[in-house]
């Protein structure tokens, strides 16, 4: 029995569109009852979570979705999963929720064996966590770690701080506040508080307005496609981006101390990276003494076809710090070197340090996801997905350009020949019942639940050829 | 019955003392075990939720401490509490927890609900929030709000984004990204990401070896206690401290967008703001047209006698945001100004947009302070406890200087004569039971929960008092 079905004896088996206009009439109107409280402007629609199933998002109209968006990437196992809601109704749970630790001052009996069961999911080799609560949190957190870690190299790690740096700090000065960077890339998105707004660089609405720390970008590879039409072209340019790197660590005006990637730039477009450029980077961070962050807020979590996109590559030495959130449903960051735990207690800390309630929900999915091998699933159901929209590229180039994540499990994508085009296309989607996502201006991206299978795959590209055959 | 008897018929009626070391040595061994996958060097002890119940928290050694410290003053109604655990099993919740949607998108059709009963807590006139997911995310969505807030009235609120803003913020240069500034003051806490870092100046411990924004800081009134014998000399504090704000409004090297302030400090040594201080804040923030920011982050939600610290002043016109956190589980800002909304969607927005399965609780939380009337509780709880402690005060003037809180609910503090003589009398009393914190270098804080009633104040002030005498 496949594992949609284990799960979703009653998942539908086809979507269901029962309105004309999107959102329909039932969900105009509770975006207006909810317009008064909140800022339901970016709603698509008003979804039923309780009628929501497996890999179908239900709305108040009545339309059922084929969703290949997930929540911004963010769903694990499909809606009310019951290995999750049996999670949800545990005493343990309860008690996470109504008995919040402050985590770092009075952890539990049970937080070590929460905590150890997150780190099973970890990427090989990082036996150790820090948590948090977002992916903007978890990347925050990790340029926290970054930084102490730095002048702790300078400083040496257990050496105290001196009066100096006690009292520049409360001035917000150095050498108690020190001038350091981290280097993101353009493209990049890493969050949207000030410190990750700062190396996040998709889009101006994610940041417009805001103060910024003054850090430095490179350039992301922008490779031709298809890939194995254009190595050498493709082996230049990951070359001339690795050149920037070096050139910014070698002439920004502050020391750079951590070097922040995504394996593939998720919200900037599915940009992928390749072997040698990730290796470079990683190459360039130990050169210039930074440390090499990768982040996994989007890539993590086994829909690639590997549990980390990272590890579809021979990253040596392994990466310092990998973070995570989205379809962990948790957040934090991975690392291995002890010394990236900061000297002494009360550095890395706040009031809650994380949430053991969305820790045991990451604990519940971590093993749900290894039991059944969801990124051997993703893999293969990605491979077969991707065989058919390379046919259906043929017959509509122009529709499906670049088509992106060839054996990187359902992380796929395309590209139209502009935002217009795209907005039309993922508009259009919802008339034959998919609920899909876009990326950049002119990309969609694909972003199902780890239990979406061939039988899915077939649905959503028979959906595809339906609203591209009527362009 | 009092409300602590009717929630928890079996909460004990003392605490309990079985070791004779903090911590005992089952929860040294369990500090061992989760040291291995987490820092855990700041973990007073490890403890056992599912046995505390009520103002007792229980450590995994079996000592029963009488809490009021309450997790770092978030424990809103004791440990357990059925009314909660009502909330955290209803089906309601399972749904938020394993289909966790990102609300601004997606929101579900309990949606408009779950943020209207939230908004039921909120102070009087702030009609609408913005949801986050820690104090320090609340502030950070709050100076969000605030820049594009302090943009729009430049810019006008319907005017488009010019070329060379889209362009320039990508660059994390003006005018996309403009240098503007949040003034806070010396002493104030407001968490410890970057910009909510930058904030904060109560200890160089949270912020050393970080990059920081250069903001200004004023300082914060200290006045002489008890208040009531020192009214012209801390007239004067109020006018000098004012005309320090004044002063940077008009000399700051870059404009001030917001003025954000505690009306306690909080972690910064439980410093009163007079009516006085928080009018002339007001005032001068409409005159140099910058946002007034009210962190109710650890004074929200009924522990000063009000369910909004601020309540305790005639402030006009209202403050234009109030952030919350802590004690309502659920994190975010209240605000009542329709341009606090940035003009376009995607701008204040995010994956998650914060969690509704904590809003839920926040809302369950919410609904038992008001049926209730906790800060009434709180109020008449406080002034019995302010009354003891005042006559404690008279024979221990030298462990109880400085005593704060007359007349705000529990929020109670005091000063010792150093940090080595108030380390030792937090450590004391667990000797006798008590599990109490402190806050700046020298302080004692009362953090009960808003179920701590007069026989609870007993216990504590028979505590002290035995420790004292041991002095």
């Amino acid at each position: 029995m496949s594992i949609s079905a284990k799960y979703f004896p009653d998942e539908p088996t086809a979507p269901k569109v029962v309105t004309t206009e999107f959102p329909g009439s039932v969900s105009v109107k509770a975006q207006k009852d909810l317009a008064k409280v909140f800022d339901a402007r970016a709603a698509y629609f008003v979804a039923d979570y309780e009628k929501s199933i497996g890999n179908y998002l239900v709305d108040v109209d009545g339309n059922v979705f084929l969703d290949v968006y997930a929540q911004i990437a963010s769903i694990p196992l499909g809606y009310n999963n019951p290995a999750l809601i049996e999670a949800a109704k545990s005493d343990k749970m309860t008690r996470a929720i109504v008995d919040r630790p402050a985590l770092g001052n009075f952890p539990g009996k049970d937080s070590a064996e929460i905590i150890a069961d997150v780190l099973k999911v970890a990427p090989k080799g990082q036996d150790k966590l820090w948590s948090g609560l977002s992916g903007a949190d978890a990347n925050e957190l990790a340029f926290k770690a970054t930084f102490m870690w730095y002048q702790a190299q300078k400083r040496g790690y257990t050496k105290a701080f001196s009066e100096e740096e006690n009292i520049s700090v409360m001035k917000n000065q150095a050498p108690g506040s020190p001038e350091l960077a981290i280097l993101s890339f353009e493209r990049a998105f890493h969050g949207r508080l000030f410190a990750s707004g700062s190396t996040t660089c998709s889009k101006p609405i994610h940041k417009l307005d805001l103060p910024s720390f003054k850090w430095p970008k490179a350039q992301f590879p922008s490779y031709k496609y298809p890939l194995d039409k254009h190595e050498a072209e493709n082996a230049e340019e990951d070359k001339r981006c690795l050149a920037i790197v070096e050139n910014l660590f070698q002439t920004w005006s502050v020391p750079i101390a951590g070097l922040l990637v995504e394996p593939i730039q998720s919200e900037g477009g599915d940009n992928h990276a390749s072997q040698e450029f990730l290796q470079g980077l990683r190459d360039i961070s130990l050169k210039h003494g930074a440390l090499f962050i990768v982040d996994e807020v989007q890539t993590g979590v086994g829909a690639t076809g590997k549990l980390w996109g990272y590890e579809h590559f021979d990253i040596n030495p392994l990466p310092d710090i990998v973070t995570f959130s989205k379809k962990f449903q948790s957040a934090g960051y991975f690392f291995h070197d002890p010394e990236i735990v900061p000297n002494v207690a009360y550095r890395q800390f706040n009031t809650w340090c994380g949430d053991p309630a969305r820790m045991i929900l990451a604990g519940a999915i971590g093993k749900e996801v290894l039991k059944h091998d969801l990124p051997a699933l993703t893999a293969k159901v990605g491979a077969y997905l991707y065989s058919k929209l390379e046919a259906l590229q043929a017959k509509y180039p122009k529709y499906i350009q670049d088509l992106r994540g060839k054996d990187r499990g359902t992380f796929i994508a395309w590209s139209l020949e502009d935002g217009a085009a795209r907005n039309k296309f993922l508009s259009d989607m919802k008339t034959v019942g998919v609920n899909i996502g876009g990326c950049a201006e002119e990309s969609v991206r694909l972003r199902p639940t780890l239990v979406f299978e061939e039988k899915h795959a077939d649905i959503l590209v028979a959906a595809i050829e339906k609203v591209l055959s009527g362009y």
